[in-house]
């Protein structure tokens, strides 16, 4: 199985950025784990940051094919890209969607997600835990 | 370490109730699955259904002092109960939210949560699959 | 032909409450009245009246396998119990809305029905008489 | 005792005209049954169906000194014309609302009646068994 | 000079209509008044009533080049026809609202109108002397 | 019979203020003109201008059993004084509303009056002449 | 095969009407135009225009089984007739929705249309060549 | 005089509930300085506190008869009990609400009351003083 | 302790102004009753009364070094004046707001408070009785 | 007469991009078409696709000079891009908006666009045809 | 070169009001400093702070003729007064909008501003150094 | 001091975009002033314009380390962008928003910035001057 992990703008920042929101624990920190849980489900990963809405629009386009599903914290354009929205309608890859914070306890234009609709399912609250639980559960389901 | 699952209206009918949206799995069997993974991870576990918002509001009162924390899927009273919110306010036992559809795919009155702002976590549309992630993720942030 | 009629909040005061928008009967006078009829159609007929948001929820929970059909008037409930309609989404049995006052004439806050979209039919403002005409369009419904 | 049934624009397509919603029946056949049940009572009937909402302004005008009570399914007026519900203020006959179909499972613009609160009472839902209805709680209540 | 006056659907009921928001009198007893006002300031007189939106957009067409001012009082369709606002808007004759019940003391349907920003003035609540006021203000700025 | 003419915020810079929207005439070339409306009709007449709402609220409250009707262009303040709207209510005077421009046609903040539901009406548009029509109107009404 | 223009309120008045924004073409203009690209194309052509909502209602329904297709410029019935929406959806004739002028460059009550989603397509902003494009579009659709 | 104090949910957590928005007075203290007072005042005192909205109706059926009046505090069912309403409007004994924090300086959710409107009158943000002045408002009301 | 009562515009007119809302009760009879209170209590009192938003900014500005507390009706300027509100914020005087009638009651434009939520406590709805409350409950506090 | 044709994010997926919405042409063969038209009508033809908004607004801003008009179909950025808007409106290059889908059948986000206001027109819900329907009438305009 | 500069309600106060918000420097202070700069500027400076939204449009009225320009901090007035507005477009001097605090930092009711698009220019969040940098933008514009 | 000037999409284009909204100077001679201006205030200067909204948060994610402040115009960003709030929130270096126009005499959409309450302060309405403000404001507070 391979799944890939993408995400949006800001999200390179992670530990130095409102810590006391988004926690202490690095990008780098975080994926090093996630690759640590695939390796042990056997499950190959592709891993994507960007700042860009465009390039994470390609990076969703070019998923078909290569991946079986997608795990994606998708930043500020969670709730801003209505591209974004198209593009993972128009892939159909199943993805699960994930944030470090709690999103329903910070300001109200973070509580609409133009992609959660879409979505297997939603974490959020869990900090980086939310990646590893969102791993094995996009996992678990597609097996 | 002892926690608590909370159910709200309804959730006694899963397995019957609108299977396209919440599957076939009984809450029984989700118990059970639960109480499984308990075990393995060394967790006391409370279990409680109730239709009645003044049970779960007793439910809730009842908690400190014998347990440490919370996976709570009060079904309607998510959108409707201002008095679920005080006594999760009083009581100060942390918590996660979990729902087995993903609300962000349905009716605009499901997409408010009278208590997610409160909790350590929201997870959404992974069936009887998400009682179990939330277990484990509470029980690994009490630890 | 067996069918229910379930009654929510504050109807056991029908007659001494508020007169003008109620009307001068009371639930037990209702009550017989829609025996009679039923008896005429050959109906077995169960009859609830309940405070507790709770017991209407059990009580629709019980309903399957038991009756047909249901006459409901849910009261104050219809404009607040999100849980009342998961459980009739939940049950799938057809029932037909009543209310006693014409709710169309009345506070915007009763203009709302949370139930009233998964209705066979909806009947307000004919007082005592519209449980008749429910129970009669029910039960043709029906055969 | 002699009442009218006025029936606003579309309403001659029944049977044609999206019968998942409205069911197959004409209005031909409605009118037919709603005599038939008006001899029974002993009530003259008046039947008027009119795509023009002037001529049913004209006839709403000309029912007082004619008729005891109306039977009024405005159809798509019901929600725009501001002008039949001054009409109907004007006159000052009993009349009861009527519409084929659950307004309350369909779009909102259907959601709200110009005229319900003026009526004596609002059935929906029941197809052209509502005009039956409807009928006969009048007939009563002008009794 | 040549000025007509054009009323709405319902405004033939004068008289009888609700006369504690309309007055008693007539309209033939105001066309009466405001033809006697006309004489005496030279003015010749086109009168018209109607209940249908399209005669009352037809009349309007038919204004330029036969009338130099208009006093309108559209009843309901101030409020819910657009097609009227067209025709005023193409055809460009100077016009004045006039309406016999103070608006703004009504329900808020009745608290937008569409023609009123292309109007000359606005005058309400004045009873049948609003016809008279709009009359000579008229006459006088055409003057 | 006496009335009075309260003018609110800057109708004292009337002829020079956008003379586009509110015409070229003075504040005093108006009082002139009215003055000797009023002579005409035998009417007493108190003048008064002022840019302070508290002065107007004084003058509302000086009314009663001084004069017998009021003509009222309240300026900013018919959109801002609740105090003006309580003065009024209080000494329950009757007072025609009158504004110089059509306030339909301009910013929608200037399209909710305070106090023309309490009017005996309400006139606008019709510039200087506007005032005159006033009263005309409210001295008929009271005779 | 076979077509219907139908024209909605004041679209008669074209090229005298506001002619900044609707051309200074007239309808009949606009009709030769288009009578001449339908022999081209070989499509028999109905043309109506009427200022009443009840005619346009009545023609819509008399279209089965005459003709193949439609385009409509319901005027301002397109934002306020619900009852021309119920007819287009009764009679299931596909049609194409033309405006001459730019709807989106207009006062917001233009840009809500009762028809646009049931039609195959939509024009607007193109003038008389709109009615081209739209039976060119049809006609080719049809084939 | 007899009087009664109803409680609704969470009200029984006094003393350890945010104590910085409730204060650090128990219930019970509430209820013995409450108590302490009537018996001053020669009133005999009813004191109820419930989870449950069914029994507060309940228990608000029950007062006539028996009570002459009502201090209430109704905690989150204030904002979302529409048969709490009911309730009280059915018995139509006088009331004075009362909350402990000043809902004002809250929540926007909680500056609704489903009941203030039929209060005698409306006291908060006091704490448990405001028991104290509702009582003897209330009493010096009825006497 | 020295305390001022500060009165809003129109309070001058109690007794006369909508006695069936405000009462009978005069301000300088509520004026006497409170001052009784306040000796009773050995409190010093400053009393002011005015129509001027400018003069209540100006009084509630010389508060601090003088008064340790205010009680404060301030009429309609309670839904208008944030210059009111930017003056309290201005000098942290404690305060406790009173109104005398119910306004939960009333227009919807009198439920927002631009001071309430600055206030200690805030009562509504006890009429003369209202401003004891306030003084006693303020004097409680302070001490 | 040179042309642009500009396509915003996920164009490039037509054909495999939902297809009940948006047909099966892919974005080359749409281009081959209008090609094809552009020489027949003696048009030279750019044509774009990008997923990136700062591409696409490098690209209008490079118009002037080289392209007398445009068509242009956004893509989801039609919804969500200002920046689009004010480089159309700084380049003044006329242009005529495209969509496949018919954008009212459609979910409300996709009702607003930040463009058409600027247009020369727009279409849509004639697939790929729509396309070369707004090349021949930017093409006619331009001439 | 003469200007003004205008201050609103509470001003006065600056120093001790809120000064986390306003900081501490006293308005006596800010005067000075911008007397200081004016004098280097070679610029005539007026003076005017008032508690009185009456004296303010006074002042306001008072300009023409006498100063080029104006720097304004109407306080709350500027989100509650139209009568400023009004005389801010009656006199036509230019003027600049500052205010000592962030506006878009605080609650939505300081949002909007009544006379801001009437502006030369709006400064706000420099604390004191804004009315300085009003100036100095205010005197280099009209030169 | 080192500080660094960031202009959004767009801005580029000054000098030909809409001159009668942002004048005739380019951004080339707004930068060539502001250099000027930072020699002379010693301040080593960064200047950046994009129309990428990814370009432009990379360059704010680059700031931390290398500048002390920043001038921001982000153009249609300011309305659009989240993720350029979350990179300004991240990198915690103070900045000045600036506008060339005066947003609130603009559209609607132009009135929300997602980043103004962010700022040490906000300049709009001045043209290329307010680059200058900006500029001198931000040294002025760093030093």
């Amino acid at each position: 199985m391979r799944l890939a992990v993408l995400n949006g703008p800001n999200l390179n920042l992670l530990g130095q950025r409102e810590p006391e929101i988004y926690g202490r624990t690095t990008l780098s920190e975080i994926e090093a784990m996630v690759r640590a849980d695939a390796q042990v489900l056997g499950v190959e990963l592709e891993w994507l940051q960007t700042n860009h809405e465009g390039e994470l629009i390609d990076a969703v386009q070019g998923l078909p094919g290569r991946v079986h599903g997608v795990v994606i914290n998708a930043g500020a354009l969670t709730h801003t890209s209505l591209g974004l929205r198209d593009a993972l309608l128009a892939v159909q890859v199943p993805f699960v969607e994930v944030h470090l914070s709690n999103l329903f306890a910070r300001e109200a234009a973070r509580r609409h997600s133009h992609i959660a609709d879409l979505a297997v399912g939603f974490i959020c609250g869990f900090g980086a835990e939310g990646y590893r639980m969102a791993l094995r559960a996009l996992a678990g389901r597609l097996q």
